[in-house]
């Protein structure tokens, strides 16, 4: 079982290690079935789909041109065969300028707000590691699809950041109060069985195969109803919840700055980062 | 199993055959055993206690006479041996004056405040199908009895209605946010058994009797308790919701008016009663 | 099975036995452990720890110095084998001066406030009966690890005393919202295997020596933990509780004083303690 400190460092490993390596093509690519009218939305920022300020910006344009072509659903899953996303990219973390550091928690958010208050139906497609950040864009989603033997969940207290509490009450909305705050404030990742079990996710697959068969099962609920009822129901009570972040939003801004320019954080991660290169060697 | 489209079809069609059918006796009947003080609430709009508006009138009028008489607590049910309740009245959907339909809004948002305020314990006994509006009697009781072989759900995105935040904030605090967001996007209808397992329904019963003896179980729980107690420790927090629907009402009810009077709405409507009509030759 | 009545009954007799029964030492014993930073806080108010207004004092001042002396966790007990802590003390409920009164509930906020929100981890080892205020001690708690073969709820309404909002959004935080809103109501007492089967309680423990080292394991996980991240995660969300509580605090102290001064209230009391000094006949 994978479970918390272990894996994360394994993907950081890889984000370091290969954070030269050029992403081919765009970082995000859509491949619209035109006779179904769903969306796959492919996030391809190799190695591990770490979100870093520019890779947020394009998640939340393709969202916005989604909405505008009027598709009927969406998929969202990752090329690798690992992982699913890394989560915020820890180098937009290391001694960062305020300025930028503001600019990627901002765009946090609006990638948070973006997914999920989609009018359309979506569904993650969960084929590989999600921690953290990678936890939170399947949490936007309205139904999850897990491949086995992957871990997800929101560690980030493992590494020094406290989880916003927008992250975590939609976290709440899915696996209920009480698993939510315990999960959060030890920073849990769960197996896909574990996920499984508590509703973290909605269903396991045992490849991405089965899985994106499952997806557009999820999809097809919808082929015959009126799209107006559908995303009313579900954005009534979500607006309300973006609007509350919002709201809230330069507040949660201040408080990540501090927490993260920090040198108690700086030093925690440089310590980190140090371990990994050793044990590279 | 009885799920989603099928049985509410099945339920429009009895509603259309026989609403011409004389209902005999007074819409709501009310049977108070002087002994325990218990009122059982017979819902008693032939064929299938649809939701008219002058038919909400009574169930909120009854409540507030079963409030002032004192009782020890209310078990509502239907005479039918199908159907509990069918929901809202579609003939009240059917090109309606805006203000009829204002009114009938109004109307169900009182009955739903009404019955999830009563100071007295109150146990939805439900004999029958519970679609939409149905549901909604139910989940304004405290304690919930079902019998085996029936549906229950908030099928309204079915219907091409949107579910309004008041009502799924009620399913959440029943079955959890989770479970209530998926279940109200859907519009799934759940079996008896289904119910139970989610917690939509706290017992099921093999038929009529054995619900109303679990009823009065139910009820028997408050024999000794201080009604202050009881119904401050219910109302503390119920009071707060009907408080929020009532700030809200008419931005509820505007949005209602432009779901029904839409002409895509319309136009489905027309389609589906017109496919009922064909089923029938 | 321990439930309801027969038990606080048997807490009351305890209480009212033994209430002229000196306390050995301190009302609250902190015991140190300097090697790992946990605090055992040791609720001594012999016999059953019933909450007067002094001990509840005690407890606020104890949470305050722990929280001065950066502890690393604390773990809430009581040196009895039979009681956790049996409620209010029933004795600050029989026709109190209203100012008295006053205070002991505002005590009681203020422990529930402290207690909900330590910045350093808390697990309650419940090593005995919790009623009422014993479950909110617990409830207060990140963790809870309960010995076999006790009984623990929030009760209240069986002694005629409606549960505060605060105190009900706690359970309802900690077993979900359907759970808690009936076992409120009803008053419900659970053993501990029922506790943790709805969540109530975290672990089971055969013993004491069991249960503390199951505690410590729980506080293990935070050792290599930045104790800003931890916390921070925790009292985003809890704060906004204990705001909302400090917000109507009044409100519920008027509330209360209503409820305990009311002449039937008292006279059930008064009936209750008879029939407690009869059965001891």
């Amino acid at each position: 079982m994978l479970r918390k400190i272990a894996n994360p460092a394994r993907l950081l490993t890889f984000q370091r290690t290969m954070a030269s390596t050029a992403s081919t093509g765009p970082l995000v690519r859509t491949e619209l079935d035109s006779q179904t009218g769903y969306a796959t939305v492919i996030l391809n920022r190799a190695p591990v789909n770490s979100l870093s300020l520019e890779f947020m910006a394009e998640i939340i344009k393709t969202v916005d041109e989604l909405e505008r072509s009027k598709i009927r659903g969406m998929i969202l899953t990752s090329p690798s065969s690992k992982v699913f996303c890394a989560g915020l990219d820890v180098l937009e973390m290391v001694n960062p300028s305020e300025d930028r550091l503001r600019s990627v928690w901002r765009n946090l958010q609006d990638t948070w707000a973006k997914l999920y208050g989609t009018s359309f139906p979506t569904v993650a497609l969960i084929n590989g590691h999600a921690p953290a950040g990678g936890c939170l864009l399947a949490l936007t989603c309205e139904y999850r699809i897990m491949c086995s033997n992957f871990s997800i969940g929101l560690n980030e207290t493992q590494l020094g950041l406290a989880v916003p509490p927008w992250l975590q009450k939609t976290m709440r909305n899915t696996v209920g109060s009480r698993e939510a705050e315990i999960a959060c404030i030890k920073g849990t990742m769960f197996s896909s069985e574990e996920a499984l079990k508590i509703g973290l996710v909605d269903e396991l697959a045992a490849d991405k195969g089965e899985a994106m068969h499952k997806a557009c099962n999820y999809l097809d609920t919808f082929k015959n109803m009126s799209p107006y009822a559908r995303s009313a129901t579900k954005l009534l009570l979500r607006n309300k919840k973006i609007e509350d972040m919002k709201r809230a939003r330069e507040d949660d801004i201040d408080r990540v700055v501090k927490n993260v320019m920090n040198s108690d954080f700086q030093a925690g991660l440089a310590a980190y980062l140090q371990s990994l290169k050793d044990r590279k060697k």
